[in-house]
């Protein structure tokens, strides 16, 4: 990472070691803290002010029946996202981490700031998902947002999304940059049949072989079989990383971003902290193929955000022992036996 | 458990499915926040407030040089929690949650209210750890902090302790509990090496064989092989099962004294809620008899109720899903196509 990285770390290490507790004892927590110092440069590691930043998008894969749920339902809930009635809102309430919403691509009036882009992609089994100027408006909305955060003071950022059927351009994407198969990928998302799974694998293994993106090219990649709120999330990331903001993130489609995020700048990795174990199948392989290891493990498949929100707590738990806990010669406790 | 839980069940399950999310996607959350209702007998499980009830005491067995810490470390570790600079005050802190500290029985003239029984155990390896009137005393204190707790208003209660040696104790109980060997129960607690763990074996071996206590007799346990503070956490569980308060254990000391407790009173298993996994073997062998599964596993090996805060902003978390997301009515969402 940083030229000074390697400095702010053994300086964390070197205090959690002083505190009064067994070296090591705060386990996973000594590290995670740690790693945020790293990315924020900051031997006070912080957590707050926290923000989750959410991006809407409709697909127009949802005509290959590939959701359990219809298309419209992504207006509905960006909808209830700003009447305060979804899981986000109530997640982000109780985590003590301000939502902002943005609708990037979704079939909706609804938006903060003129941000949206379209009414959703195309249907990436017939045709490329975005056009090029849309992949380019996409980051760039996420990269505003990001830079928003950062000159609100916003120290920790974390990702979520909705859009019906994003799934499958998530799988698509991670498939694409892994090489793993469709067959291999694909899963339920929010509640699909097994005929459902059967018509998402031969819709992706179809975009795939129709498309043929280029790896190594992002923007090809997010035009070929992406989504708005995909590219959004792609133009947090790198903006994010420019200003050493870690970024939490969630599930699937969050992680599908960090992939493509990866290709334009393989840095990126740095800035990335993985919330929870999806049990969708591309989520394992995007987390091995980033070596990232989620904090989390509770079987959630809901997206929005809520699996960052759950580990913001978790990070400012560590992150007050870190900076709250007397050292052995503060309190005159004894170390270890010689 | 009680006559109304499967009413309640019933409640609280058919609630999430109203709730704007596909059915289940909150994962584990739904089912902890469902077995709060249950215990609690309330169709809107409640989190807040919670209180760590927290128990100090000392362990004759640290002159077998079963522990990497002077058996000091105790009583300035008391002094360091009133100070509040532990790794406990600083994750209730972060966690909102109560701490409330008791000295049972550890060498330090702090306690709060008269309650210490005892200048800790005597060393198990060569005599029986507790007099009976200790053990009742130290049942008794827990049951006292229970009915202050439950008088308070509190509606969760986390676990804590500290005692230098402690492991040692606990892994013998549930040795003795579960029937498993000492060889495959100890590991190396706050960071014992090779050699120690050697004597550790031995140290549990010689008492279960000089002891032999009863295993379907919790008095006869903790006498034997227990201390203060593992009776005290006994008496929670028992009292706290009394007044359908659920109860958040944390590591390997907290499960022994929810297997003892469960000797005496099996029903106390449905209060329990596990909220990490520890390293220690005795703790996976404790949470397998209990048939508990622990919400997170982060490696922490400190205790003092560490994992319990760090699990209650997830049952937080949780329980505002539960309370304060719009049905699917109430937004306007449609729900899954048929």
């Amino acid at each position: 990472m940083n030229a000074d990285s390697d400095e702010v770390e053994r300086s964390i290490r070197a205090r959690w070691d002083r505190l009064t507790k067994p070296p090591g004892s705060l386990g996973d927590l000594e590290d995670w803290v740690t790693r945020l110092g790293m990315i924020q440069g900051r031997k006070t590691p912080r957590v707050d002010p926290a923000r989750l930043l959410l991006f809407a998008g409709d697909h127009g894969v949802t005509e290959e029946d590939v959701s359990a749920y219809p298309a419209s339902v992504t207006a509905e809930m960006l909808s209830n996202i700003r009447s305060g009635g979804a899981a986000v809102n109530a997640l982000a309430r109780a985590a003590g981490v301000e939502l902002r919403w943005y609708n990037a691509g979704c079939r909706s009036s609804l938006q903060r700031d003129d941000e949206k882009i379209a009414d959703g992609s195309r249907n990436l089994r017939r045709r490329r998902a975005l056009p090029d100027e849309d992949v380019e408006a996409g980051i760039a909305l996420g990269r505003r947002a990001a830079r928003r955060a950062a000159k609100d003071g916003i120290v920790l950022v974390g990702l979520g999304e909705i859009g019906i059927g994003n799934t499958t351009p998530s799988t698509a994407l991670i498939a694409a940059v892994t090489g793993r198969s469709p067959e291999a990928l694909v899963g339920p998302g929010t509640g699909l049949d097994d005929p459902g799974i059967a018509r998402k694998r031969t819709v992706i293994g179809e975009a795939l072989r129709r498309h043929a993106p280029d790896p190594g090219d992002a923007r090809d990649l997010l035009g070929a079989l992406g989504g708005y709120e995909l590219a959004a999330l792609v133009g947090v990331i790198l903006e994010a990383h420019e200003r050493r903001l870690p970024v939490l993130l969630d599930g699937v489609i969050t992680a599908a971003s960090a992939l493509v995020a990866r290709v334009e700048e393989p840095g990126v990795r740095g800035i990335l902290l993985a919330s929870h174990r999806s049990p969708e199948p591309a989520h394992a392989a995007a987390m091995e193929a980033l070596d990232l290891e989620p904090m989390v493990d509770f079987n959630l498949r809901l997206g929005e955000g809520t699996g960052a929100l759950l580990a913001a707590p978790l990070l400012r738990g560590g992150a007050a022992a870190y900076r709250e806990m007397a050292t052995f010669e503060e309190a005159g406790v004894a170390g270890p036996d010689p």
